[in-house]
């Protein structure tokens, strides 16, 4: 028999690779509001409110502008400060361990609420997953390699999360912060499908007509024989075969039509009625070549059209954050390298360019990835540490293709979506953003697991020559002949990230053990959702921890 | 038995509704250059050679600016000004009738390459079917009635056409004349499905789901009962239902998984594991529910995502195109009253703000309406006249109404695409732009035939009481509560266009006769091709007729 079946169980669908590296701390936070100049901005000011105050003077300051932002979305109720007037206390500190989507989430919705946040992240820079490389920026590896964008002007590379379903929390992030969003194409009936059982690539949307097709026909033929009747009365069946008739495009005789108009043309129809990309092969080839898998590609609660994307990049979203959080309160280049809970608070130890030092504070946050807080110093317990290392870290990547023509746009007529192969770069994805322009940059793997792992292992220079000879094979010499720039990112190399996502193998005891804090340590990330490797899985996390945290602090006697 | 079959044969599927109205002459065109003062921009500049001398030197311009637009597409070799150097002779004088998208992309070729144009527009706006409403704007209809857009800034309704296919050649104007483009959502998953056979509206994702999901069923338990067996290889058989599983998310058994996650959520996954919208209703029922024809509306060549449009608004292309050609060359509120052939050339006679007058010219392309056309009296024979009135005016209406949220965003999750229904209002389309923002604009309906009849009928305020009715049943009470203001249009009572597009019974020698000229007067309009109501059509139309006509032209002795 076959593979398993519903394409929404086992590991999640590669995607939106998000949230926190490692962190650190830093002694003192010390925060000076910037002088208000006299041609301050509307943004300037409120940025700086944000930077001497926090996120919550900032949202008291956007309220006196007129600026407040929607409200959240019914089911959740964030950490407010009025809780804290009710109740006659101050709120307390906290120290969130990583910058990636989880821990910004954790500090602004605790800054919301009045909260001393101090956000610590290991690497350089705020974001985690949610990478975007434009021109000039330099992308380190472990074990060596740097890379730096070159890309032109307007040209950006989503090297992590890439898109964004409609239902899902982060649109309401981006409402509520003022980040615009466009959709993400995450479909395209212009693409092409190819698998290596097939002479050539064909036009997705000639595949899905070929399958339909026939599928319609031999069910529609199957219930006209009789085969159906035990089941379904004649009324049903009637039904059933007027709905065939419209899914599979059958002609009178219940036939697949091959010549069907859906398949597509090679002139399509202007003042002649156009001339048709032929005849579907038969039924036994169209199953042989395999494609099946590519036209259900959307079929998933969480890759059904449309999607959406923030305009100009997905980094939009993380910058919005870390400006509502205080970009003072977040400490990059400072990796943490060991955790402490204390009778009265936590410990947080790092290093940082003078040296190393030590946070202390009442709550910990901690959004590291599993893997890699599994491996530093705590006082939490055994039973902490083998729940960090039951999930276990995927492999991603992915390849920017810059190109100074869209000949996919102006040869292939494919606006956005993406190519599905079963060739180890997996997709080819074209961009959904800056149709007709210049120049743009194609993806020309995003591959997880085995086939990550064999690109992973390359220099970027092999990486992007092996891509080229794969996609050589879709859309010809000029996928080589035109290429301008390339970016690569393999993220089980990526400092403090160490793998494109970590998956559950069950959500059994382990995953419930890390929904609870140890002591004053609570535990936030993608990984601690159903929503693996995507940012709203690392908002929703944090949303929990939040939440849990700041009842504990109502409740406790001061 | 039931309907025909292919959604893709009949009737063009109602879109893209464009072109001329009816047009008319004035005794001399003069041409006045703005004075080049010191803070022109580069646009204005432009624009004002353009002005002055047309497309074609506006072109020469743009050359010399280093703005030169991207090269036409491979298959159309548009008239050239260096065909006439070749030939040692100056181009001649034509009259254009209409200013809709067929008109103007005449003017617009013919202009590049030096032609002398004159384009009458019997409306007092360009762009015929191609319009867009914003605050202010009024909308005239035959009858009486007169509305005027109460939106706020920012919103806009494409009355007429609303979409482009990525391989249509509107497309290629696009790029060619700088109008950028967005995304169409022309299918949305989160949008609903609602008949009258149904107790309350469902998702699209739910219908399409179960559909798939039973058909899927049928045919792998069909085909496990030896059913397939004469037809198929055991190979085939495999390969067959490993498709069917991922197609209809089918269990072990074969059975639909009538929990299946593609249904929906109530609550999506995130910490948790998310609760179901609940269990998929019985074959049976879902058959009965009649969802089947819109599960499949976008599998037809001209509708498959992704689909496009102009940012701003659809008459940002025909706006683009009247400036290329010159804003003077084109005279509104001047209706056609006769066109005749002389021994010579044409003379078009016409109403004015003055009164009446003449037009001469070497030739004449006619973009007029062909129902109109054929009430004109004219020279050109009685074979034309019957030519022209044996394509069928067709009834569309649409309606605009305009919200202060974005209920649709807010609390439905829906943005963009099309809630498909067998009430008589046929769609509820939502806006593929300003997502997020504070208020938008809803297409109440979009309805041909005997649908758009009933509406045609009735004053604004029924029309939109009507529709609001409809509405609130898939919707509830905030469709009609929190309404900010309307428009609407039956294009049937547009004067000077008076359908929603001519639809041939088939093309037959009356559509061969149309295509040559009747003298020295061609026609063109997108019902002389087979992509009636598309912009396109109007487009590829008016590519055949000038470059027939530029063909004459250089073969006519001088």
């Amino acid at each position: 028999m076959t593979t398993p079946t519903s394409d929404e169980t086992g590991p999640a669908r590669a995607d939106d690779a998000v949230v926190a590296s490692a962190a650190t701390v830093t002694a003192a936070s010390t925060r000076t509001a910037p002088a208000a100049g006299a041609g301050l901005t509307r943004r300037a000011l409120l940025v700086g409110v944000g930077a001497a105050g926090g996120a919550g003077a900032m949202f008291a300051a956007m309220g006196a502008l007129g600026l407040a932002p929607e409200s959240q979305d019914r089911n959740f109720a964030p950490p407010q400060r009025s809780d804290f007037s009710l109740t006659g206390r101050g709120a307390a500190k906290v120290v969130v361990l990583g910058a990636g989507v989880a821990g910004l989430t954790c500090a602004y919705e605790l800054g919301k609420a009045g909260y001393d946040c101090t956000v610590l992240e290991a690497s350089g820079r705020v974001g985690g997953r949610n990478l975007t490389l434009r021109a000039g920026d330099r992308l380190e590896e472990l074990g060596g390699e740097t890379q730096t964008a070159g890309f032109e002007e307007g040209v950006y590379f989503n090297a992590g999360a890439a898109r964004i379903a409609p239902w899902m929390v982060t649109m309401d992030y981006c409402r509520e912060l003022g980040v615009p969003v466009e959709i993400f194409v995450n479909n395209n009936a212009s693409a092409y499908v190819y698998t290596r059982g097939m002479t050539a690539p064909a036009r997705a949307r000639t595949a899905r007509a070929d399958l339909y097709g026939y599928i319609g026909e031999l069910l529609a033929k199957a219930s006209n024989a009789g085969a159906l009747n035990r089941r379904l009365t004649a009324d049903d069946r009637e039904r059933l075969e007027e709905f065939l008739r419209r899914f599979g495009d059958l002609g009178p005789d219940l036939a697949y039509r091959r010549d069907s108009r859906r398949r597509g043309f090679e002139t399509y129809p202007g003042v002649g009625e156009g001339v048709s990309v032929g005849t579907a092969s038969s039924l036994r080839d169209v199953l042989a070549a395999g494609t099946g898998r590519y036209v259900t590609m959307d079929f998933g609660y969480d890759q059904v059209m449309p999607m959406f994307q923030p305009v100009g990049g997905m980094d939009t979203i993380t910058g919005a954050l870390a400006d509502a959080v205080g970009r003072d309160r977040i400490r990059t280049g400072t990796p943490v390298t060991g955790i402490k809970n204390l009778p009265d608070g936590v410990e947080v130890t790092h290093r940082d360019g003078a040296g190393t030092g030590v946070v202390r504070a009442d709550y910990c946050v901690a959004t590291l990835p599993p893997h890699l807080f599994a491996r530093l110093p705590h006082n939490l317990g055994t039973p902490v540490t083998a729940a960090l290392r039951t999930p276990v870290p995927v492999s991603a990547g992915k390849i920017g293709l810059e190109y100074g023509r869209r000949w996919w746009e102006i040869d292939d007529r494919i606006y956005g979506g993406a190519t599905e192969t079963d060739l180890d770069i997996t997709h080819i994805w074209y961009p959904s953003y800056g149709f007709h322009s210049r120049g743009g940059l194609v993806v020309g793997y995003y591959n997880v697991d085995e086939n990550a792992d064999v690109y992973t292992g390359l220099s970027h220079r092999e990486r992007r020559n092996r891509a080229l000879t794969q996609g050589k094979k879709i859309h010809g010499e000029k996928y080589r002949a035109e290429l301008r720039s390339s970016v690569s990112i393999a993220w089980g190399r990526q400092p403090y990230i160490e793998g494109g996502w970590a998956s559950w193998p069950s959500f059994g005891s382990d995953y419930a053990l890390l929904q609870r804090p140890a002591g004053r340590v609570y535990f936030a990330g993608d990984w601690l959702s159903h929503l693996t490797a995507w940012q709203a899985g690392a908002m929703e996390s944090a949303r929990r921890a939040v939440t849990d945290l700041h009842h504990r602090v109502l409740q406790t006697p001061s």
